[in-house]
């Protein structure tokens, strides 16, 4: 069920072809997930959301992938949006996370939504040594 | 500005000290931040939180301490939860994370949130292959 | 999926004829959507919530109906509301929203996702002059 | 640090003093707290916020005002509302919360909490015997 | 359409055999639901859970059974977790809950979501009666 | 109360001095907000942050200003980010929004917030006319 009727040949668009050799060249894969498939309705937006996944997620930079992935399924989870927590929970395995891991990765989740909760409810006041202003 | 006044002398009650003792030794620091003081207001509470944090997060394990605290930064953002925002930072600091690393995070919980509720927005379906079930 | 089960005759009760009335009345229609229906498992919250819609979204006012829809939108998608995101996209679609305005407003729900998680990540302060009070 | 200044003599208001009247013959009290104040700039915004509170939580009802007042204080903790959190706290210790109470919501709102984020994550397949549709 | 494939023959490990039978024991049914059959995966995650669900929501305390259930909701609610939602509004039905009451509970959580929202959007100041800091 | 010392002297940095310059010939005015003084600590951040903003909220395109900052305040208000509801709130005031509008954007995303938890606690099934997949 979707809001937007995803184009039905997507590559006929030149610069939708273009985003989509170079997600296919990146990831050394033929496939193509949904998400680019249904954002190919906008050129421009597939560009730029492209090429900011490509930038923050896909080039070498000082955290390793597995922790970026971890930390884009902690992000998806919480924003509760079913189909990122899927495709990144895909990409995480791909990327070497293990069963132990990903149980583990629920342990924190889901204690840090506990006390976060707790710590709202109650207005926890700010330690001054947590303020770097 | 707090919702529930913490104890004047929390380690007069003997549980609320033991966990304090335990707090102390395991960071091996004199701090006790004001998360625990306030929970020290019910003693059952604050054992079973001290106990699960202590658990999850500051016991060798299959991630590595930073990883964990990046995924626990992340998730006290989009819960919205302020003190736990600051406070998980600095422990982040603390264990060595870098101004680069800092902005890397940004980077990735923003792109996240981004592609998050665009994904939302479009209601994208779910590729079979993303299926696990 | 649904929590609860829809009455199978829901215009036997004459306070839901009612309400339904004014909705094909006021939509100009004789569709009459799932959540009124479900709505009508108790007759006083249908006829405030409708009552509310009414005044809030179908009468002329200093907004104009389009852009109170995306609004609507937005706010249907931050708040994760699958039903709500399919049905007002379909509103807003009926009320003349583009192709074109749908990828903006996705591009502009998606920076500010980004922008306001960074901005409290950071917990930047507040600058003097956008303080009213 | 608010975002609207609110009106300096709101009661030079007709609409508006009739509706801090009600306020006050309702709560039996002469303190109007700053919610109130600050809706006063709109006062068709503030009758319609006012009515449906008087009729929603000041009426009897088929649960009682202590558990309306607890499942106020959880919504507001999870909508990341301060001021929210800070007045129906305070109300609901008017109205009887006991500190071992308080703690009980705690405990109670930080397990959901967690298990709704592992569920979450997990993408949990409901059991058929859970769907009433 | 899960991000996790539960294990086929859970109850051959002896850690979830355990848990499983005090949830039988606890609940009084046979009825093992999807939640626990996925956390099956990793068993201290199971143990851990079901021991704080045990702990927090199956034993006498300071809140009645039905009020426990019905602040879980709401936060199953705002926390978006679908799943969650389905399972304890059977659970709250099974306690009592009557279509009243679960409109009432409608009510309020709506109420709730549009004066927290509110509060927030106009950024109001905490009244200093409020704060017990 | 910040995460992150912001630097003393951002412009000394000249790919930071670029930036801040754009933005006071975009925005006509000498006034940089805290915001991007903080994003100052990374500058490969700041500039793809600015470079967004302009893009997408700063250039003629198929939706008004005053609309885009309409949509953006609903998401900052949501996502529940204080600093970027005053920002966006004070940005859409001069750009025009009256106080008229300013209470009927409340009263929207009020009822949005309502009817968004109410469809979601309800788990409302989709009416396959919404569907456009």
């Amino acid at each position: 069920m979707t809001t937007l009727k995803a184009p039905i040949d997507p590559e006929s668009n030149s610069r939708v072809k273009a985003v989509f050799d170079d997600i296919r060249a990146t990831r050394q894969t033929d496939f193509i997930n949904n998400l680019w498939r249904q954002l190919a309705f906008d050129p421009p937006l597939l560009e730029a959301t492209w090429a900011e996944v490509k930038r923050v997620m896909a080039q070498p930079s000082t955290l390793d992938p597995l922790t970026k992935e971890l930390i884009y399924i902690t992000a998806s989870i919480i924003n509760g949006c079913s189909y990122c927590v899927h495709s990144h929970t895909a990409t995480a395995k791909a990327k070497g996370m293990t069963d132990a891991q990903h149980a583990e990765l629920m342990a924190i989740v889901g204690l840090a939504a506990k006390t976060n909760q707790i710590a709202t409810a109650l207005q926890v006041p700010l330690d001054p040594v947590f303020d770097k202003g």
